[in-house]
């Protein structure tokens, strides 16, 4: 049976404070959990409905962790979805990528990427698009918000995120051509994004910093027919991946 | 001074159920406000702050509509977002377009998308892209959710959504092409879209209901080069959207 004090430590994992202090964190939904088993995150405790465990029993002799049957309310009351009716897994968090390893022949870097729906929906894309690693500067929201870990669809998996200043790695990799994503940007439908290179989106409100401008090498943007001002940067993101990849076998 | 009714009328707006019986609407932020002010909805009613009012001093004489100042706490209070400081608009929804009325020659087409983010992200795509006319199945999110608008980013002045039968329009509209986007579509890499054609987008879930499958004449799917299962609908309505304008003029 759960603890109370096991409840009341799942529970402040809710908090990024904690979840930082533990090195631990909570994904919710069948869906992620699902993937969740299949990566190579360390999986501490697994919370689940009676019906759950019965459709998916391999779980309880899968791992070297504890599985609780809990009511949907606890379930609720643990996590930060009231959508969830079925399962909660608490994982350890993966030792922080050592900027040196990142050596990939194309990256995405977030400059300050602040709604949590919107990295998740990045970290996805990246998933989709066959990309491993992200750059992020530390502006940018946590991975382990439940609201990334949740809209990334269990792509949070497969996909690195290494927080850094993005300045120090432009500076010391001055290999990578930096594509810089602006609004006024030249036409993708005129411009290729070569290897090695790194595709830099900025914050959903002001942009790219202008600090990261003198390690721009190229200005490069949608082509808009309409009047919006703006696309949403995971949206962005995925056009401009999307282009990419087109272009480009690595 | 804004009476307790009026309040309470304000408030009531929050719920779908209110909206329609009102046909009126409430808009908030300064971006979207800004944007409906702009745009040939009718705006009956602004609450702003002190602050907002005196840096927008002309959107008191510039319509047919009262003026409150209100505090933070009052807005916030009357609204659906936290985040609102500055001001909120009460504007009478438009008349439904009649499905006789459509007669752009690219159109998208929305089978249930449920999420009122995606739904407003998809809407500030399509303006974007130059695209006016959406049409939705009934199920779809509701034009007017705040959600819907806020993601919209104001293009919601721009952008009009027809709620219809899908089934219906196809049938009886069989001149325009049907592309429908599936996990396992052809690859647009090898694919165009040409006009007068029907852009078809499924559920976040289920995709596209398979009533509709005998009216989609092409099934079209963006490649994929990862892991990932599916991408966001908005992210793809994207990508598609992208690729549809890079082949056609109109």
């Amino acid at each position: 049976m759960l603890s109370k004090q096991q409840a009341k430590f799942i529970k402040s994992l809710q908090f990024k404070k904690y979840r930082k202090k533990e090195q631990t964190f909570v994904v919710e939904g069948a869906k992620s959990v699902e993937e969740l088993l299949r990566s190579d995150f360390e999986v501490l405790m697994i919370l689940c409905s009676e019906g759950f465990l019965q459709e998916n029993i391999h779980f309880n002799s899968a791992g070297n962790y504890q599985t609780h049957v809990v009511t949907e309310t606890v379930l609720q009351s643990l996590g930060s979805f009231q959508s969830n009716h079925q399962v909660l897994a608490v994982a350890a968090m993966k030792p922080a990528m050592g900027i040196e390893k990142v050596t990939s022949p194309f990256l995405l870097a977030l400059d300050d990427i602040r709604d949590p729906g919107n990295l998740g929906t990045i970290i996805r894309i990246a998933d989709w698009y066959g990309i491993h690693t992200l750059l992020a500067s530390e502006e940018t929201s946590e991975f382990y918000n439940p609201k990334v870990l949740q809209a990334s669809m269990g792509s949070f998996t497969r996909v690195s995120l290494v927080y850094t200043s993005l300045e120090d790695f432009f500076r010391k990799n001055n290999h990578y051509k930096v594509y810089g994503a602006f609004p006024e940007g030249e036409s993708i439908y005129n411009s290729q994004i070569y290897t090695p290179g790194i595709l830099l989106l900025g914050n959903e409100s002001h942009g790219i910093h202008s600090s990261l401008e003198p390690y721009i090498d190229y200005k490069i943007g949608i082509p808009r027919f309409g009047a919006a001002e703006s696309l949403n940067v995971a949206v962005s993101t995925g056009i401009l991946c999307d282009h990419f990849r087109r272009h480009n076998r690595f």
